[in-house]
């Protein structure tokens, strides 16, 4: 039985974590931390809960109790991670951070999109980008983990097949994003209210979004070049899912697009590659771990439309960070997200 | 034409405010104010209003501009036209005030469900109570409004006719009552966000909830007697509009309750009597400033079921602070009002 | 492992059964039918099923290779189990039915709401209703079971402690109920278009609900004497969800109704009766097999108002459905049906 | 004062139609047809407009009746006003078709796409294209005119300052879009329910959908040379609104984006172009007939990203067609169209 911990349960990722923990034959959350919310049960604060975890309170975050759990996973937002993990690393116990705080192997970059420094740059050479369909042995012996974002999940499992190969024109890629607003977290903005953001469709952050660089990272090592990559994120009035809709170019009209992607994901447990002419719904992954991608060509013209949507708190959060885990622990990796999604 | 101020425009009661009297012929926004949005033009905070007020910009409150206007709007927070409305009457300038702090005639009454000491005690003799169905005569002469609550409106609306006939059983109402999430405010908080309310259907403040002493108070004025009257308010994951549905048991089977409301609002243009046997939607009154209302008595039993919809930013504020400016300068009730609702 | 048939599986009851029976360890749907999609597979009908109904698809349906099965569900509109479930049962298949087909004892008061003649009217004696809260000794030698409506569920959980032990005036009961959308089934029908349903809320059939004779069965027996119920549902923009706002009027205004559902539903695993002044949102059920209650009694009256919350497709229609199923086969009850609600 | 006929009001577009010219000064609706609907009320049909036609009813559609009016308004499906146009013309009345049918001026293509041969094409030459923005002058003198569509109007409405000028390269065109439920129409279709549509997003018909000839059309005719456009629509869980994201590459990256739409525009009442950076909101043109458009060059490379937002039933339909009738008509073109957008 894994000995599960959690830094800063308060927000979605937090309560999918333990929703799914809830399930998971062979993990136990022993502790979880919050500031704020000292000594409130986690079921009082999140209902659904009730009769899952009925004992389980919020605590203070704490070095020693922390570092008594097998593996430690981060729900907090940027610079909370990079502050612990080194800790809790020095006593042996794993850590899979769920922010972006050890996304980047760059620090200045890292520096530049979050503005402050770096707080743990010495750890960047060891996190292991936790994106299993690319990275999956070296999950297996990694001690720190950075589980991707939720636009970068959709976008990169989107592109890898046209990018591995060198298909594609990497220079000239567009991912046209479109996210529920869980992805703005449970933070009390203006701009996240059920009145603002319900029956409304608006382009956000095209000067420039924080997964950005991370999606960028991810394609230029799967292109093993430079890669040019317009990203126009999109909110979208859902509470959960991320349809990416991504174009590229390619130089050959004659390749089998559909098969690429059908042989390149053929055993990935949670990549599904539909039938061709496929049109991928969010629903059809609300709350599972899974991706699902239709690849089209129309007019089988040189360019291609690639259709990619996740739940972004499972596929992009919370399930693959459990996905790691199972990897980490030598688990099989589909316990605990084998549930189907809730449709409707 | 008139000249309008609005105290504290940056909510969903100003923006309405404004939207509704960019159509009205004879009104004209001459200042707005805000504490916290000083220089910040309405349309660069509200764009749908660009093309519509492209040169007014909130400004910081001053007594000396707004009384140089014939009617101050106040859409504000409870207690801040507690403050300034003295001083503006003082002026001659009226004072329509969209807040509860003018509807209970009670002073320690208000204190108690406001936890705070009334701060303008000595106008509440004067202050009309803004309900033009009732108080049409004496909102002509008024000096200061007090525009009635979202529940309240939907809720007296659809009880009067019983009880000021007696017809009804006072000391055991029930409203079953429903309202969108603009009900709320535009205000930063996590039970208002996209992701908490919505899918989601729940009860709140049973216990008791500030609107129902204004309630209890219109319904005593109408039954001339004491009022039992049990409120339960629920959160409905939409943006604008109220479905009250209202229990009251009648002494006399043998009444005509179709035609007693029908005849009770005939000359009423802002209250539609539906057929017998309708079930008013709150989307048929979106945008408009209108309470329809449907009676029904199920099985022909002595219990009467009021069904009475409004949009909650229209009838239930910014619309009927209108239909009131509208009656106290002797213009048509119905300038600016009169646009159909917004379907589908 | 219990051999599982399922006739009309293309409806929301139908899906649900199948996401349900993906996690249960001891059953495998062996049939499901649909007249009009023969031989369409599950998973292209419903994408969330992939990768877990791969080879199962959608067959006429046929005595013999239903008869084959342990027990069969009919997911049907009502009228269909009648003609089928009288074969079902002489092979030795055991029936549960999710239609309204044998949830009222008296065949004449079916054909009255039902507009037809009932259809099988000597297995009535026989047919149990599946309330395991109510009838769980009389569930486990069952051979047909009548699976409770959605409304049913929710307001009899809400209503059962007090009329049980006579507390309350059950001559005069209002259930004031909100459901969401899918309630009304997966039918093209314009009144469940997103753009009809959606940013709206609306009673409808308070002239009389096809669930009122349902309920009052139910309630009758728990209170042992006539039942007057006034019921009005309403329809409200949210996918899953019911909301039962209960009122009840109690003789003695001392009783502690918090205590009361406590012990009432003290050992059941799928009631949940919150702490005192709690409001259940639907949200903290959805997809789960739960009814959560809060009890109130505003300002120490004698008016009692229930909150009682279902996912009408779970606790109100499948999730109890597999209850029944657990309870026939001596099976733990909860297998299948503990994972957590979806949330947010 | 216009006098004007309705064809098939029973759709979104005719509701909206009625919605608007009940606020227009100078137009009268004397006659509305729908075969189903004969006789019934349309404020039976549409409680939104009690109070506004209480005595208008739909009546079987009638060539002597309608060509009374002084214009006809065709609100049907494809097909219908093949039939009819001809014979309105004759009879002097002005025919502005909402439908497809005169939109492609190539009878053949129309053929191919709508699957039927094309009913009038006599009538094609002298069908004007209903986009005031481009065809003002020629709408002044029609006798027919096609309105836009709701994808066509945006996009156009987005690529037009690019391609008239020859500044972005028009054989790589890219129009992502996203459309409320509302233009799928108000037809019972499963894909369109409130319990399939909702909390859902996912692309659809990117094989090619019945707007894109029509967008290519209008771009050839701005870039006065062929096009190349990949359009790719998404079905967004909301009820109004159309977002178009645009891409397009431009060969002088020193151009000034923001000046070329600004002038561009400068003197149309109904095209708003935001200050640069901005993100315009499906919602700020809720209900009013506006296009709003911003313009972006992500990291001032030679991608160019337009966003272009209008309401589909307005801008993208209804209100367009009223705007199309008051230049025919010689009247002032913001009448009745200038109510501000529906925020919240």
């Amino acid at each position: 039985m894994v000995k599960v911990g959690i830094v800063g349960g308060t927000g979605y990722t937090g309560v999918e974590l333990l929703r799914l923990l809830a399930q998971h034959p062979e993990a136990e959350v022993t502790v979880i931390t919050s500031r704020s919310e000292d000594g409130v049960k986690v079921c009082d604060m999140f209902p659904n809960l009730r009769g899952h975890y009925d004992h389980l309170a919020f605590s203070v975050p704490d070095a020693a109790t922390l570092g008594a759990c097998d593996v430690v996973f981060f729900a907090t937002p940027h610079g909370v991670a990079h502050a612990l993990a080194g800790e809790l690393l020095a006593a042996g116990t794993r850590v899979i951070d769920l922010s972006a705080d050890f996304r980047l192997e760059n620090a200045d970059e890292w520096a530049k999109w979050y503005g402050q420094p770096h707080g743990a740059p010495e750890l960047l050479s060891e996190a292991v980008y936790g994106l299993p369909e690319v990275n999956r042995e070296r999950i297996k012996g990694a001690r720190l983990i950075a589980v991707p974002g939720c636009y970068p999940t959709a976008t990169q499992l989107g592109f890898l097949p046209l990018l591995e190969k060198g298909l594609a024109d990497a220079t000239r890629l567009i991912a046209d994003c479109k996210s529920g607003v869980s992805g703005a977290g449970r933070a009390a903005k203006i701009g996240s209210l059920f009145t603002e953001a319900g029956e409304n469709m608006m382009a956000y952050a095209v000067k420039g979004h924080r997964h950005l660089p991370e999606v960028s990272q991810g394609l230029r090592r799967a292109a093993k070049g430079p890669v040019g990559l317009t990203f126009v994120p999109h909110l979208t009035p859902m509470i959960r899912g991320i349809h990416a809709t991504l174009y590229a170019t390619v130089a050959d009209t004659g390749i089998d697009v559909q098969r690429l992607y059908e042989d390149r994901y053929a055993n990935e447990p949670f990549v599904d590659v539909m039938p061709a002419g496929s049109h991928p719904e969010t629903r059809s992954v609300r709350g599972a771990n899974i991706c699902r991608i239709a690849v089209h060509r129309p007019e089988g013209g040189d360019l291609v439309v690639v259709l990619s949507v996740i739940d972004n708190l499972v596929k992009g959060a919370s399930g693959q960070a459990l996905q790691n885990m199972n990897i980490l622990f030598g688990l099989d990796e589909r316990l605990g997200l084998s549930s189907p999604a809730l449709l409707p």
